[in-house]
């Protein structure tokens, strides 16, 4: 089975962007605020938008599963208020649940969570919990820097976070750390910031101790990591020269890298340095790259095809493209067997 | 000859922090002001702080000269008032200086500018004129993020940088744009502040068209190009994707990457996907990370030990370690001859 463990609805029906247009308004002017969260989006427009997009590149790819969630750009947390956040992750996090209840064998669900800058985390404890509980997901999307680009609140190793993390190990669902769009017009959103949000996490975690207050809890960062597999000599010395552990032990317990590198050699690095059992198969699609690379006439972000040419085990590609998954999403077996069930 | 673009004055004796500790304590009470900016450094002192470190290293690595610039950290703009920046600029590269003529065959001078946030960049032209025209130095290290850490300024591509540029442009320096200190507690400096600026000004550049209206004007990017060559991939498909030219059109007559990348797997990917003429060897020491790798048995910025092991034809590497640097720095080649004849 082959398990991709980073896609958004990016291509949700306009209703749903329609919805937040009149959300936003509301903010300016509270008599247009939406009287219902009903989207008006019926299954036949979530089946014509999935078909197209992400269950074509499924079967074109050869791809099994999709652990999918609402758009990263989307989320937006830096907009409104945390009222705002909660009504809009909620309404995203539901419409993330009917794509897995009208594709079971297609999705698995993690939610966008309701942050907001200078809101304390602990606020998204409710609609976790409702997620996993009631929706059956199996993990959320975590943003380091609700304020879109201007990182002002604590870094993800400050005990601000904790009371989520605590309910993050009881519940046992990982965060992906993602950064929403950026308001910050120094960071392009695919470009710097997501990238950078990547790097700047992983830096976090090497300077704190995280990892022994909360031993289980399980962070996946996505576009392979961000710069920091390329810059991997350059960690374990900074590691090294700030008397930390070997990063092997502070931190790969704890922290997965997904493959969204979008090219050959760029994965072939993050498979030299990065031991197998922390890389997990994701392409992020569809999303931030939609292009065919004239170098090799293939979508960029069709990573599966790089990962088939590299030079590896078959037990290790297997880890790569599944049992990692599994034991990182520890929810993610169980789900998958009731939606056989189903 | 082997030219190692990038270093900067990490070990300059502490009579320079505490010049910088009295100029700060004078904003806060003025009776605290220095009253010379006479540091107090005989040369003695300027051999000793080099002939340990530097020069050392440059003697078993088997190096010829260092481009050689103020500490990046030290810089730390966002301190103090467009003043403060102006006087510490001018004692930073003074100091510069004298290295430069202590030891001519060994060092060429690279400035600090005397950047502020929020103040327009026009304010550094008077110094770098200084530095070039008087002092004989060919480049200048550009901030990206005055503000350290929080991004308030424009992007590189804004007009607000442009009369920087034009000057630049007329006294044919380039600039490593190379961010300092952060104040942002999200950022490690030197883990994640400054690999996100080297990311985030690369694409600043992809998004814009600087090139057109600076046809010769050139930056290095630092630290192997932050992210940038591992997501190589994502940044072509980002560009095609935004309908820029290839980026072999769009930047690589005017962006160059260092080879500050600590191990040699990030090495050879950088040399396989960067054309050859765009990578200009550097070390960045004595600085960002000062220990010894247990997994060869040597320092991890000992950046030469990678390429003399990448497979590349000895006229490609002759780039990389000289022809490159002598393109890039237009005054590199006139500053070696004065300074042998001198």
């Amino acid at each position: 089975m082959i398990i991709d463990c980073h896609g958004h609805y990016t291509t949700a029906p306009r209703e749903l962007e329609l919805f937040r247009d009149r959300q936003l308004a509301g903010l300016a002017d509270a008599s247009r605020r939406p009287t219902s969260t009903d989207l008006g989006i019926s299954d036949d427009q979530i089946r014509e938008s999935l078909e197209k997009a992400q269950l074509k590149f499924q079967r074109e790819r050869g791809t099994d599963v999709t652990i999918f969630s609402p758009r990263a750009a989307g989320m937006a947390h830096h907009v409104g208020t945390a009222d705002t956040s909660r009504v809009w992750s909620r309404i995203c996090n539901d419409l993330i649940h009917r794509v897995c209840t009208l594709y079971p064998e297609n999705f698995v669900g993690v939610c966008q969570l309701p942050q907001s800058p200078g809101v304390p985390p602990a606020n998204c404890i409710d609609e976790l919990t409702r997620c996993v509980n009631e929706l059956g997901f199996i993990g959320c999307n975590l943003n380091p820097d609700p304020s879109g680009g201007y990182w002002k609140d604590p870094p993800l190793t400050d005990r601000y976070w904790y009371p989520l993390y605590e309910k993050m190990v009881e519940l046992d669902v990982p965060a992906m750390v993602h950064v929403s769009s950026s308001c910050n017009p120094c960071f392009h959103a695919t470009g710097a910031h997501y990238i950078n949000g990547d790097t700047t996490a992983f830096m976090q975690f090497i300077t704190a101790d995280l990892f022994r207050d909360f031993p289980t809890l399980k962070f996946i960062i996505p576009h392979g990591g961000g710069a920091v597999p390329y810059h991997w000599g350059r960690y374990r010395g900074l590691a090294q020269d700030m008397k930390r552990p070997p990063l092997k032990d502070h931190l790969l317990k704890n922290v997965f890298f997904d493959t969204c590198v979008y090219h050959l050699p760029g994965i072939e690095l993050l498979t030299r340095v990065i031991p197998v059992e922390n890389i997990l198969f994701a392409s992020e699609m569809v999303g931030a790259v939609k292009g065919i690379d004239p170098e090799t006439g293939q979508h960029y972000d069709d990573t599966k095809r790089y990962i088939d040419q590299i030079q590896m085990s078959a037990a290790d590609k297997t880890k790569i493209y599944e049992g990692n998954a599994l034991k990182v999403y520890g929810r993610l077996k169980t789900a998958l067997k009731q939606r056989k069930a189903a």
